[in-house]
């Protein structure tokens, strides 16, 4: 069995998270480590591993660390599942099953496709509502088309495909992607569809496990919230943990790592290397990677905190931090409206110019490196591109790019201070 | 004895407190619940209590809860309290005591008027310093007249009328009141003076107990601080207090309440109903309706916060919020002067659109419904109507209306962020 | 041997700290008082002090205390050390010490200049890098010139020299005193230059222990530093600390003193007479003088806090704080640049309008009775005058005169609140 990984895609809706997905650490680990070695247990095989130039390094380096038998190919550009399946077209014979690096799937999935009996084997995720995706159009139980994006009310079924899809013949597999063509970005699909229209035996299998793909950041979330919940209590012994400090429910809190007097954990969290959980501090549901710093009083909350990223007195609630972010004293990544809607995301890609998350709470999603100043605050699904800068008191609604400070400039009114009531009194006057 | 309650006043002055005053909760129970309760431990007699169209509903709840021997008369438009009575005059017979409904007085008052031997026997509060109302004009132990706002100095007397009235025949109050005739609202006043003029024995006691009215919210902290120091410490069973929080002093703490680790509660308070006061929140001298919940590291001093009402990291002091109130992470509440002047609260009937509240600690007057974004500062005194936001990072000097939004629009300089020194400097250079 | 104390310095650069350099208290005692102590305890002599009229009194009440055997002089202007020398130079003989009031010093140099063997003997600092004071140029261990200011690169040695001079005949120095003339405010060295001129035994002492001099108001830091990592833990058993609060590393805490629940005080600090430290507060490394009251959950870290100072959620970080000082909730005083830089301080005597401090962390300097309103922010290095306000929400870059009144005009966008999306997003669009 040759297990395809595709880990080459841009990750275009990340922005401003700049890392490679399949790289991006949860836990202390790459999110590829994890899905990797969940699949190694659960499913015997080689992996050929679609890099992209950018990832392959640490790709690599993770597969070696599994000690997997693994190639990896070079997607050189990132023009599709196809092309990404065909840059590793010299790689694949006999079984085949084709999976995305990041998704978060139950791995009991792997077994179904691959023991379902078809020729091709693809796997449907009951969804309870409308989901943008492809949705698997069935006679019985077999894949009669895939139907991408019906529209709320059109759908064939209640079955969104996933990426867990099993060839029974992978060279096969490499001519319909050959043979297959399109102006949009579905070869895949047509070389599917292709197969049905041939005759071939494809066929599905209904999957009701857990599925968290990464598209968005906001989901880095989500993953993080799975991830947690399945921890099991452990704390280093080379961990100090003061005896005024409170921890309740399970956390991982690793080699390194000081929680001073006064400090809340309240579990699930993850608590990576060496960071120091300050005085009066709480995180809750949270992951700390390595060398982070909570500092006096600040409130973490259902957070993604990248490496070396430093607070003060501060609440980050929903929030996703690539990492070596600092935030002064003060300031607010709010996480919630005012109106309680859902929190909608620049996204230049929609009509709107913005994507609805479905969250009620989200927070800040900040670029490594960026900074925010003392006493300012960040509205719900703000974003804020890599080493940009949002000044004191500044009240950020929209998105920073990259490489930006953002400054308030405020008109002081600055008057002789005299205690009579009579000069005071006139300027709220004229404020109203 | 009949008892009259006059609870039909309409409470123009309260603004934006929407709450029928009577009906509002104190510790747990309606201010009139208290009232009346206090009045039928003292007297013997029947209650008529005249309510407005609005209050009725409310009103007959608590006299039911009660188990009084009552009526209650309906004031259809608030014409003051001669009209009120009158509402009332066909259940009028025999002796008569007429009360307000809010005022918080010692019970010992009651007895002195019934007692005290007149035809109308009335009682007078002894001031220490000019008040802006009815005083009485004595000869001997014998009313002369009432002398409405004499001004300072021109005091016939330190003794001001409150209205704890008692006349021995209740059909010639409601036959003077009947004929009595003015431009003003001192109908009442006006009978009065004739029943004097007609050589009724009309008598006044001194009382020098506590007196606290409901004329402005402010005098809602009154009423709370003086309740809450007549409190006896009890902790409900039903209540989850954590080992690590601190309760000091004496406390009410309701069923399904929830005190988290390293809270501190200074009494007096009253935690109500499914309260939580989060990890280190620090609560003091605060009555806090049911199903509030302070968040992490709030400070509420001295305030009364209505039902339901939400914080996270805030500074609230000296505050009267109605209740479905929500504070952004490191909003404050201002509630001192810099300048330590007593503080002026925005009055539209005072020639200079404001009235002194006398306080020299008074924070943020807030309607039903309303929200405080993240970082906003609310200057001492001011008010916000029902269901208006304060948006994130404001400095709200005067009052918002109801059903308002307030946002602050921030003139934002956005430059390419290099690590040079001089932009920052020149930047710097300009706001000076 | 007459010692004579150059305490009449005017300060200039000190701005806005105006109590005298001298009298400024550090850790309970005045700097004088400190400094006179350890001069007594390490030279024998009488004390001839130079004051100034204005801090006549406090000198002379220190002097007092310490019962030493004393004279004071007074420097009517301020015109340089040659002309304090000389306003005490009827009292001069024998031999003669001349120290500065406030520099901090090892007290061995004392010692070895008095006993270094010349007609006149000076220190030299060794220095690792340039600093802009007057060097030593050396002939074996005789001076041969002093050079001010030579310019990096152009040092004639690596000792710049300090004011620790001995006279062996204090009439001579007088003499040349006041036959030296300079257009600049080097007559003191003209004389010192002349004297080597004239053949006399001039040498100098190499001096590698601590100097701290009191020229501008950061340096208060320095001093307070050095101070407090000399204390011996002491708490005063008139002090009130809670069980529940965590004291660690070595603290002075006074008489009167209130630490609440919750408080942590990590040493070195001093928490000077009748000092309330807040619940949940944190004092870290400071100077808190008496009568300060930290509030709630404040942070105050590396900062020198002058009496009667209250704070409430605040952060304070690497601040000079003279006294009388006010800050209402979740105003931050910012100590670091989001850029990393060292912190530059107005200057008016620059050709650039400013000096760097060299400090990487450096936040308020205040004058006395100075105010900061809510969520103000002020940035590193800003100072601001005796009496004056900086208004709520305030991001206060550069300095404010004394007695102003620094408000923020807000342009406040005031609409009807629909819960409809739309018009918070329109609001959202016009600020991008």
């Amino acid at each position: 069995m040759k297990i395809i990984i595709l880990a080459g895609g841009e990750g275009k809706r990340m922005w401003p998270i700049q890392t490679d997905k399949c790289l991006i650490p949860f836990l202390g680990k790459p999110l590829l480590y994890r899905n990797l070695k969940q699949v190694r247990q659960n499913v015997d095989g080689e992996f050929i591993i679609v890099a992209n130039p950018q990832s392959k390094d640490g790709v690599e380096k993770i597969a070696q660390e599994l000690e997997l038998s693994y190639t990896i190919a070079i997607q050189r550009e990132s023009k599709g599942m196809a092309d990404a399946i065909l840059s590793a077209k010299d790689l694949i014979e006999g079984e085949v099953l084709v999976l995305n690096a990041e998704d978060q799937l139950d791995p009991k999935v792997y077994g179904e496709v691959i023991k379902g009996g078809g020729d091709v084997m693809v796997a449907g995720l009951k969804v309870d509502k409308y989901f943008p995706g492809g949705y698997i159009k069935a006679k019985g139980d077999r894949l009669e088309a895939i139907v991408e994006k019906p529209g709320a009310g059109n759908e064939p079924s209640d079955l969104v495909k996933l990426v867990v899809d099993y060839f029974k013949d992978g060279k096969k597999l490499v001519e319909y992607l050959e043979k297959a063509t399109s102006e949009k970005d579905d070869v895949y699909e047509v070389a599917l569809d292709k197969m049905i229209a041939d005759g071939m035996d494809v066929k599905f299998t209904k999957y009701d496990g857990v599925w968290i793909p990464l598209k968005y950041p906001w989901q880095i979330l989500d993953i993080t919230a799975h991830l947690l919940f399945k921890i099991e209590h452990n704390i280093s012994p080379g961990a100090k943990v003061s005896e005024k400090a409170i921890i309740s429910g399970p956390v991982i809190i690793e080699e390194g790592v000081r929680v001073l007097e006064g400090a809340v954990i309240k579990g699930p969290c993850y608590i990576g290397k060496n960071v120091i959980v300050g005085n009066n501090s709480m995180v809750r549901e949270s992951d700390l990677e390595e060398g982070c710093v909570t500092g006096f009083s600040s409130d973490i909350t259902r957070s993604y905190i990248g490496a070396n990223s430093w607070f003060h007195t501060n609440y980050v609630g929903d929030s996703v931090i690539e990492g070596d972010f600092g935030m002064g004293s003060g300031a607010v990544l709010a996480n919630l409206r005012l109106d309680d809607h859902t929190i909608r995301v620049g996204d230049p890609s929609t009509s709107s110019g913005q994507v609805d998350s479905g969250r009620h709470k989200l927070g800040l999603i900040a670029g490594k490196g960026s900074r925010v100043g003392v006493n300012a605050s960040t509205m719900p699904g703000a974003r804020v591109g890599s080493n940009s800068l949002v000044g004191p008191g500044v009240v950020l609604y929209g998105d920073v790019k990259e490489n930006k400070k953002v400054l308030v400039k405020q008109e002081l009114e600055i008057t002789e201070h005299t205690p009579a009531l009579t000069s005071y009194d006139q300027f709220r006057e004229k404020l109203k």
